[in-house]
């Protein structure tokens, strides 16, 4: 077991929403499961006045359906502390300064500080740099962390900037970049698929692999984060950070030991060898974007992406980005992968399908190319791994049907399954930047989104429309050759199933 | 589909136990399936006299618990009838002649004729001899199948010369070797689990298994068959047949097609293919033998072997039959096989269990031999297959534990499975023979057996005994090298486990 040294936690952006509704009860349930080191305070930060006091109600409204003991809240609860920002970025960050040194010296923290920045982007190089300005980088004394919350750059010269903005104050492995993707148990469970067993590794290739896909599907709409994503969309919120890194898993050669820089390195080899595609036909060909339409669910109306709140009436923003792409390397060399994320789907459901070439001769006759053999990896929800195979229809002679081998996650019992910021938080303090993306990782992943950022930016590709509750344009399907279409996980749900070109 | 033809079934030992157990049951099941041809009946032959009525009588009676309504049991009944055998044989199997004939002309059943052998082995050649003597093995007008029942032999000897006997009357390819485990439906899935699917054959072989396990327990003792079994014996009642098959079933090559030939071509070339042992040295460390002792399961007494009624109280006779053996061929060499069938088990099993290798390289360092991949497939009860794999514990880390990814084949819903009688009478009646041993087959599985039965008749071999409810001599686990024990499913019963060398 790794140590959690006694230290303190800085909440940049702790006026918001992230940290009442995930950091806090993160810390909560880490308190709760004796996690917390024995030395450690929290101090909130943002521009809003509020007392200790006002800042603890605040975040503690949010925990009400704990069952603990009143007692036992409000110790954990004395543990929060809050310090407004003024004006003047050279008086406020003295007085923080100040105020960390005392918190440092009343609650033994030894000089060890974590900065979480739940801020927006524009403010990750300001914090760094006025953080730097009073000495809070220097790990000569205690050690010093900076953790980023996404989305970490807009485009790849952004985030080569933020990255180099950053490492004039930090080094890299003082940056921690969260992607709560990779907190899920399920998702860190590709790795011990893979790697603790002998029967899948083998399989694990092109001779054996006819397809990949991946599958981010999201029942609501945009709801109040119309004016975040619509900047934003498919592509840049899930695609580029959480699906890629789920593609980097999937695709990574064994790393040389469970070692988070071993993980990291061939993480990158991985997004590296996806091949890159600039040229127009190319990317016409393997990309397709779409937006939701108004439509009807159970007699109900819901509102078209166009007509969210905050959102551009002329948006040409994507709800639904699917994409298909080789990587090139020795393994996966004419392996197709087809990843795609949208919002409106008929259910909410994240996983990776790996599809299995057809057997190479046919004994059996009347097998078909439905029963091919499938292993499902099931991020959410449902959280496990179904591999689709065939077996003897009982009766005469050889008939093949579709059967069903199962794990569920949950079949392991009453294990406490940590929420991905309780992970990530506690791994962050214990120094382990395994679940974390590195510079380097990011930027290539932003360097295989950018031409296609670009190509729609341009206005080149189409943009189709959907109707909520159905599995996105029906184009979508030609992007698949030979095998036909997507797996879709449950039905349609929508009234009216409707697709069009919007332009 | 296959054609089931117009047909006289003859069940030689018709007034036995089988008859009105299993076969006359399984009829009637293919009558309600409406799986018997339009021209159909059964003809039941043995010594003692009975007339039709009491035939129906006598079988009926096993039906009480059919819920169909008496006029449609009528209707089946109808088509029993009875022939006793006289004390000539000559003026009986005219007799029996004229009655077929007079049937056959009745019944419209086209001079295709099934003679079922339901009798003791010594009668096969007697009874195909007297058929011939009346021209009923003669195919220019209608088909002529003889059906014989196990055990198929006694030794390689007499199964080769009942096998000359038998030939020099009926043709091979007339000729249906009974081995109910080959109607089990989860026997004939590991075909289609071999074969018709991507992901199994390319880890089945010697790079990936580390060994192969089969289990055949029997919770009972012998019951009140102790006159068969004490001349018998485990070898022979399971291993050499039934448990051989199986092997033969893991470890042949791709067949061309599903063609029954093909099929039994690849399972000689098997069975052809298994290490005769015959150095007593390579016999004595190879084979283990054991009997079953008094004693107290639930508080309560059970026979030790040698008390079992008809059994020799100085039996040599063994219950509990253990064999290591190696496959000479390019796919297994150097892959142990270990396959033990016993009475008086802790529970009632039969499973294939495919143990693969260690993951060559561990990147997770808690990983242990006990997380190892293992492929189950149950063949009973819980008829199904199960795959033993590692799973990530949830939690930092990558802590690896044993999770399952199971199929039932109860899961396929309501399909009725047919029981091995029922299946292997309309295979037989529709001339498939895929899951009937050929006569070569036969012969190799009693060529690999008969040494280890005469080492043991030699009284070299040590007798082991094992209390009622344990899983037989804990010596049969030193068999098993390196990887420690046997896969025990089910937990130990007896009261007072115990073990002694007998002999």
């Amino acid at each position: 077991m790794r140590t959690t040294e006694n230290q303190l936690l800085v909440i940049f952006g702790a006026s918001g929403d992230l940290t009442a509704r995930k950091l806090v009860p993160a810390l909560y349930k880490l308190y709760q499961e004796k996690h917390l080191p024995e030395h450690f305070a929290v101090l909130g930060v943002a521009r809003s006045f509020m007392t200790d006091e006002q800042f603890r109600k605040r975040v503690a409204l949010e925990s009400k359906h704990i069952k603990d003991s009143d007692e036992f809240i409000a110790q954990f609860s004395e543990k929060l502390f809050y310090q407004d920002l003024g004006d003047s970025y050279d008086v406020s960050y003295m007085e923080l300064n100040e105020r960390l040194q005392d918190l440092n010296t009343a609650y033994q923290t030894d000089n060890n500080f974590i900065f979480y920045l739940s801020t927006p982007p524009s403010l990750f190089e300001p914090i760094a740099k006025n953080l730097t300005a009073q000495g809070l980088n220097d790990e000569r004394e205690g050690w010093k962390r900076l953790i980023i919350e996404k989305p970490f750059g807009y485009s790849l010269d952004t985030a080569q900037s933020l990255n180099n903005d950053l490492h004039r104050y930090f080094k890299e492995k003082q940056i921690y970049r969260i992607d709560h993707y990779l907190g899920k148990e399920t998702v860190q469970n590709i790795l011990v698929t893979r790697f603790a067993n002998s029967i899948f590794e083998p399989l694990w290739n092109r001779s054996y692999i006819h397809h990949v896909e991946i599958t981010n599907a999201e029942s609501d709409g945009v709801e109040s984060r119309g004016g975040y994503y619509d900047k934003s969309g498919a592509l840049r919120d899930m695609f580029q950070s959480h699906l890629l890194q789920l593609v980097a898993l999937i695709v990574m050669e064994p790393p040389l030991s469970a070692d988070p820089e071993e993980i990291r390195n061939e993480k990158l080899k991985a997004l590296k060898s996806l091949r890159l595609m600039t040229d127009p036909e190319v990317l016409e060909q393997n990309t397709i974007r779409g937006q939701y339409l108004a439509s009807e669910i159970d007699g109900e109306r819901v509102n078209g992406y166009r007509e969210e709140e905050d959102v551009d009436p002329d948006s040409t923003t994507e709800t639904y980005a699917a994409v298909k792409f080789y990587v090139d390397n020795w393994r996966w060399a004419d392996v197709p992968f087809y990843v795609r994320t949208a919002k409106r789907m008929p259910t909410k459901v994240t996983e990776v399908v790996i599809h299995f070439k057809s057997p190479h001769h046919q004994i059996f006759k009347n097998s078909n190319i439905n029963k091919d053999n499938k292993l499902v990896i099931r991020i959410q929800p449902d959280e496990g791994i179904l591999v689709k195979f065939g077996v003897k229809v009982p009766g005469q002679g050889f008939k093949v049907e579709r059967g069903n081998l199962d794990f569920y996650y949950s079949s392991l019992g009453d294990t406490h399954i940590m929420e991905a910021y309780e992970r990530l938080l506690l791994d962050a303090m214990q120094g382990d930047a395994t679940l974390y993306a590195r510079a380097d990782e990011v930027e290539a992943a932003w360097r295989f989104t950018d031409p296609i950022l670009e190509y729609w930016k341009e206005g080149n590709a189409r943009i189709y429309g959907y109707s909520a509750g159905v599995w996105g344009p029906e184009h979508a399907d030609e992007l698949i050759e030979g095998k036909g279409q997507w797996r879709n996980p449950g039905a349609h749900l929508a009234d009216d199933p409707g697709y069009c070109v919007i332009e």
